[in-house]
């Protein structure tokens, strides 16, 4: 139950509004966070195996489904924030019930199909856990008033110079290996060849990303992806999300403050058209996620997500789970990119090498940043 | 101050999310009237003439100005909803803040130039708690789950037959007339003449909307204006607003319970094409605003405001105010239809004969309702 | 058939391309008004009343329907653009077919209830004619290359000081009389009480609204209505349509050339709102229809039409016609203002005291101007 | 002169607005095809390099430039069928201006550099000829009339059972090899790591696709990726690019007819997510661009491009061109899927087994089929 708990514990200094809006698509309210995933163990762990089960309320599978159209309809996805009722109170209210029986559940004697339920309901509140994150510091990101709230997050970064490590080319085994738990998308461990690449030792530095800003790098398309440059115009981009410019110099919201931009912390809330351009400004690449997962050990990694140059495809021998959950991951392998690696964000247990997490390519609000590779 | 004290009591029942969302651009966060009604005493009166004031908060007139583009900046309409901070608590605050401040102010010397903006001050703060039974009702009305909160307006209406009260062509006196308060939109009486006409002694009935509807009104394009029917079209209307079919029935959502239509109630939630294509049905019209005002004290009115066929026009003299204030009626004198009378949501001092409410054409979430002419 | 032979005079001087194209919703293509209002006689003529008439092509019906839903289903307006088929030298073709047979069914025996469709049909492609001068000017106006056409229309003013003419208050009749035709909207001659006004004996000029411009009449949101400032923001309006600043001096498209603005010719191609911003701005009004209605003996017109400050709404007796001609002038009484006199681009017999022209208030490609006046 | 002589020839059968419509953002007109294909090699070949040469039209730059950034501003994409000057007849004479020219200066002392460009240009113009077949399709098809033209595509397949090849696990070569014109995405031949798999011998039928349509195949989200359900329940999907049901039997207009479906041709108008949900209702999948590349020697191709599950991304030593033709492929490589094979559309040199095409995964107006494989 501590993961249940630490759920709730990322919402500390929030006011009932703040876990109530939703002020862009992307951006669920925390609210319905909180209550979602506690039903996906009421419809996917008591509602199919616990005896006698009752729901809390008959009207949640349908206010707190988020995808799964093997379950039935749902509040579409750009109303989430106009749901006022059920109110904050009576969602905690849900948790602990839900808890409680969950608890009795797991008290009797548990077969290891459900456990294998429960543990990706476990996994799956971890990713909403990461998801809240981002949603809370875009909500209040967005306030005309920069509410504070505490976070410790620590990105310095020690601003020495860029080093790069080099690996040979040739055939690698690439995705998960062992008992452990991981999602399907990295299953099917499979040999790849790599071409010889050689890569960052660290990620870009605040100091670095602004000097591709003085540099004029959101002026010059030559350095974006045409739909980039497009996302640029159009947003009128001229640096990182959460960046203002005050008396000529770039604050960010942090959270805790509205502060001047560290130099010496890595830069992040870059969308992956950002990645790319910064990294077409200094005539290098991003590593695929091949390349990544191949370095990964002499990495040191675990602040950011990184982009990679690799589009979220399935692995040559994937396969989608059964039922509902089937449609966890791979109907998401289409107009995404994949990054890897971990944020400070990141719940424990999703740090891990095969990890493959994927996003739209004008995504910001995530807590992402750019390391470069170099070929040939 | 019980004028003050009357917005909070409209908010009874409202958990705190339901007053921040907003979920349509056309509906303001009941949180935001609370504040917004309070930044205009703030704004026009302590802020100009009380001594050493100094304001609750530097960011309240950038969050709570409504539309007075000559007092500054100002949140976005649509971004209303978006905004968690400060919280209905603070907001609270900020309305004893004020009051208290007004309170001293008031037991001062006050000049008369001074208690007109007090009058326009709470004339400005009833019309936003109209506002505000209008905007809950439709956030509490698009729920899933049609919460129930108090509500005692009584809409019951005798379906008698429809009787005419004939009226003789001539020059009538229009607009408002003595030394009570009204707005500069109602001044500047002058002459009209009037043809003859007959008008209704009743609003329109459920009873008799309901036979629109199953005559097919809701699909015979003669009945409505192009744009109305484009309007119908589009959102697929079969019904007044908040009403759905349950097994065959008509129902409706009323505050305090989502329940069968009373047939013997008046119709209410009407736009003005809908008020407009049953009066085509049935072969009359609706009235104008001057037929309204000629027959206004024969007429027994106060259940809902009634849509006429007049556009919201200036009278032949109109003159706006000088300022700020001059933003307040005259810069909204396009595409939008007068309304006269009175609905049971209407604060006391409303109500007369010369007032004039308008809304554009397609709005149905005010309490509106239908009355008929006819002529020659 | 000089009426009819006069709607292909206006196409002179166009290549097939300019016949086809619909840049702007509001813009049909001259292709589908030379087809339209041949149909308009093929359909409610030839179709009701000529013997053994077959239509010249099945799927014309369907093509060429403006907007009578009566009638049947339509090409969506945003579509009459993409129409290739049938090409101009087929709708030519039609034209010559549906002359002929109208010219052998004139020839037989004829009824005064199919006299009076012909005329209407006439009075129809009239309105065509005007319509199809604004479209091609429009389409014209937006090549890149502002392509050369020849056009006669003198609208030179003498820019000598605007003067007033005055009349006093008092009880007129207002509506067509006699047995000429007209519209069905300005039927039923009736009373209505005018006060007094002063009226401009004149339209105004470039010169003056290049004054307006000057005194930065686009940036002063006062002058405005509020959706008439949201129209000049989101346009970002500096001038008229067609207006552009070639090295600091203004010029504008006029089909003959693309040439410096004279400051002696009345201003044209002007919404209602910067009419009534222009007015705002002079602390005048526009006329109401009434008032123009009253004064236009004593005025000389018919450079432009005339905005006024009145909606365009039915007149007390207002009958529409029966049948799909019903659908003519009363489904668009709502959300558009009239406009009073009549321009050079307007057919004969469509220039009288009594007509009722009218357009939503943001409408600038047709030939509109200005005329105030004063009150009190 | 060949090449470009055939450029016209796709345009038999055309009328000039035929020419000049542009239907979808994604459709450019004909004559737009025409021009931007020969000012190719006025901006690129006669502009750098012949001597003394002067442009055609001081326009046409602005007019006619396609995504060019290098080189200047340009007609935004979506305004490309509002043009109606130049006139057809104009651009005719404006591609022999400037053949005459290139053939001048061909005639001259040629540098291998301008070979290389003069090469580029043919090839561009080949793809735009590709596209001119998807375009004039798609504005004929949207036709109420469905014109008839000539084509003469046999698209016809025997209907056999489909057999599968296999092929064995190991690292292969892709990529471009030799002397001969490729694009800049092609080159870098490199080692990739194939799984083994078994490819279909040819492509699937239409009556193949009629039984995944009368199987439920486009009302089961579980076969759809989350944005390919949402595109087809946008846009009401139910069948192929230019299906149409009459009486209950498929037709599908086919330039020089619209006619039953027949069963015995292969499928085509297929976008990706249709060829992926087709794909998993087999049970199967479509190749990735290696499996396909590494089989293609022993496939029979060139009726349709075939979708493979391969995003279109650089290859790991891709190196853009230098200059404005560095923004012809690699700009683009984001949020596209990447096709391979030939159709029946395609010119000359433009069917080899490296050759790299790519679109949009909801794009359907190309040539596009479907081929499965399957794995383990």
């Amino acid at each position: 139950m501590s993961i249940r708990k630490h759920t709730e514990d990322i919402c500390a200094g929030l006011n009932n509004e703040d876990y109530s809006v939703q002020p862009q698509v992307f951006v669920s309210p925390p609210k319905w966070h909180l209550a979602h995933s506690t039903w996906f163990f009421e419809q996917f762990v008591l509602g199919n195996f616990a005896k006698n089960y009752s729901v809390f309320d008959e009207d949640f599978a349908f206010l707190f489904n988020s995808y799964y159209n093997n379950v039935g309809k749902r509040v579409l996805r750009p109303n989430r924030g106009l749901m006022t009722r059920p109110s904050v109170e009576k969602v905690y209210e849900y948790r602990a019930f839900v808890n409680e029986k969950m608890t009795e559940f797991l008290a009797s004697d548990l077969s290891r199909n459900v456990a294998d339920i429960i543990e990706i309901g476990l996994q799956h509140e971890q990713q909403h856990q990461e998801l809240m994150h981002y949603d809370i510091k875009y909500i209040l990101g967005n306030q005309a008033t920069f509410p504070s709230i505490e976070n410790n997050f620590d990105f310095s970064q020690k601003n020495i110079p860029l080093k790069f490590i080099s690996f040979e080319e040739g055939v690698y085994e690439i995705g998960h290996q062992g008992d452990n738990f991981c999602f399907d998308n990295e299953l099917g461990r499979h040999k790849v060849y790599v071409n010889s690449f050689e890569i960052a030792d660290r990620l870009i530095t605040n100091q670095e990303y602004i000097e591709f800003i003085e540099a004029g790098g959101y002026q010059d398309f030559n350095l974006w992806h045409a739909e980039g440059w497009d996302f640029v115009q159009q947003n009128e981009l001229k640096a990182p999300l959460y960046w203002h410019q005050v008396d000529g110099e770039w604050h960010h919201y942090n959270l805790h403050a509205f502060e001047k931009v560290n130099p010496n912390e890595v830069v992040k809330h870059i969308s992956f058209y950002e990645a790319s351009a910064f990294a077409a400004w200094k005539d290098m690449q991003l590593p695929t996620e091949f390349e990544w997962e191949v370095a990964a050990d002499q990495l040191d990694w675990g602040k950011l997500w990184e982009w990679t140059n690799s589009a979220y495809l399935p692995y040559p021998n994937f396969q989608k789970a059964e039922g509902a959950l089937g449609e966890y991951n791979g109907k998401f392998m289409i107009n995404q990119m994949v990054l890897r690696g971990a944020a400070l964000s990141t719940s424990k247990n999703h740090s891990r090498k095969t990890y493959r997490n994927f996003f739209h390519p004008d995504m910001r609000w995530l807590y992402s940043g750019i390391r470069l590779v170099k070929h040939g």
